[in-house]
């Protein structure tokens, strides 16, 4: 027996956001491999019996080792059978996922991948706003605003990313957000293009502060914080509140 | 009381992939409004006395009056209380959530959205890939295949469209596609790109088929059938299936 891996995206936050096949394999789990973010309630739908384990991926700080978090993956797959690897949001953007599942496949362990809801569409549905818009927002894109060592990645694609037309996520970008945003002025984007800023989606301290890309490369000048974050920008941005 | 509306989320088919939220709203609803692409068993969480209404879209058939949904929804919420207005996938993605936003402003009705699982991030876990990759594919795009007349949309950003460095997710684009690739030929993009059809994603009757550019346009040219499609591009990684 080699065990087997289910990666799961364990949604944004909310609880209430797992899907349900997210709470049936943590409750058949024997071993939960979780980051911060996708820690908390979610947990509490592993067995009693169940291994939980941190390997601690959190914003702002350096993460552990990716070959440590692999390494461990594979060793409680061989060692205890149904393994889960819960990730925050989905587990296939941003997730690093490719580096996990080529250390499973080298140890000829089998796997599946539980997609979840989103950092991104958590955001746009806690602004109360639609990602997408028929004639103006007909492709909407997520983005890294930073790479292994902490900086705006190299080789942007400013004419995807200053475009008009396109709604915007950025991910883990409240550092680098003013140098992209000179970027993006320099490759056109007006600095009066509705922007918004999300912080801790979908938990109780969830904030979305509203704005322009130019006021928020001005806020975010200033001293950042560590909440994890995501910013939008394009024409929908302005769409207004929601309701609830 | 000028009732409440959940728009909800239903992801890509598969009923376990109703977040908890999703199904806590359907069970409380008094009336929903459904696409055919959310209809079946996700429908059974409603409650024996709600009202379950079809306002049928569906892939490759035209799509009823959106203006005709937006006023449905206004008079049942008006008339009903809670309504949950469930769309597949994310609703804010390609959903057109803002028409029906824009009526129950006019109305004066509040509403919440509730995200779900993009059918879109739920492909790339059928087909066993992560949507980003470190250093390969930092950025990842989705786009409509086809604009309101079932034609290729105008004013397509070919550099972001054509960039190798991407993960594009094309909805609703299996007749347009023949064309398309003929201009992501032209602005650079080699047709020996590697890209995967996912038709029914977390449907048991779910098919991923995977080739390149060149023999899916080739493949797409002839019948094309009406199965509700997402056809993937760029620097895949090349995984292979997903053991589950």
């Amino acid at each position: 027996m080699s065990g087997f891996v289910s990666f799961v995206g364990s949604g944004p936050g909310d609880p209430e956001l797992l899907t349900l096949k997210a709470v049936d394999r943590l409750q058949r789990a024997d071993a939960v491999l979780f980051d911060d973010l996708s820690a908390g309630p979610i947990l509490e739908h592993a067995g009693v019996e169940a291994d939980l384990v941190g390997v601690g991926k959190r914003a702002g700080r350096p993460s552990p080792k990716q070959d440590h978090v692999s390494k461990l993956l594979v060793e409680y797959a061989q060692a205890c059978g149904r393994v889960v690897r819960l990730k925050s949001g989905d587990s296939g953007v941003f997730g690093r996922l490719e580096e996990e599942i080529h250390a499973l496949k080298e140890a000829g362990i089998p796997y599946e991948i539980i997609p979840g809801v989103p950092s991104a569409v958590a955001a746009a549905a806690a602004a109360g706003i639609p990602l997408t818009r028929r004639m103006t927002a007909r492709r909407v894109q997520f983005v890294t605003g930073h790479d292994v060592t902490g900086k705006l990645p190299e080789h942007l694609n400013m004419s995807a990313l200053a475009d008009p037309e396109a709604t915007t996520v950025i991910f883990m970008g409240k550092r680098t957000f003013p140098r992209l945003m000179d970027m993006l002025s320099k490759a056109g984007l007006p600095e009066t293009t509705p922007a918004l800023l999300a912080e801790n989606v979908s938990h109780p301290d969830q904030m979305v502060t509203r704005g322009t890309m130019g006021s928020l490369a001005l806020e975010l000048s200033k001293d950042v914080g560590n909440n994890p974050a995501l910013i939008l920008y394009g024409p929908l941005a302005d769409f207004g509140d929601s309701d609830d």
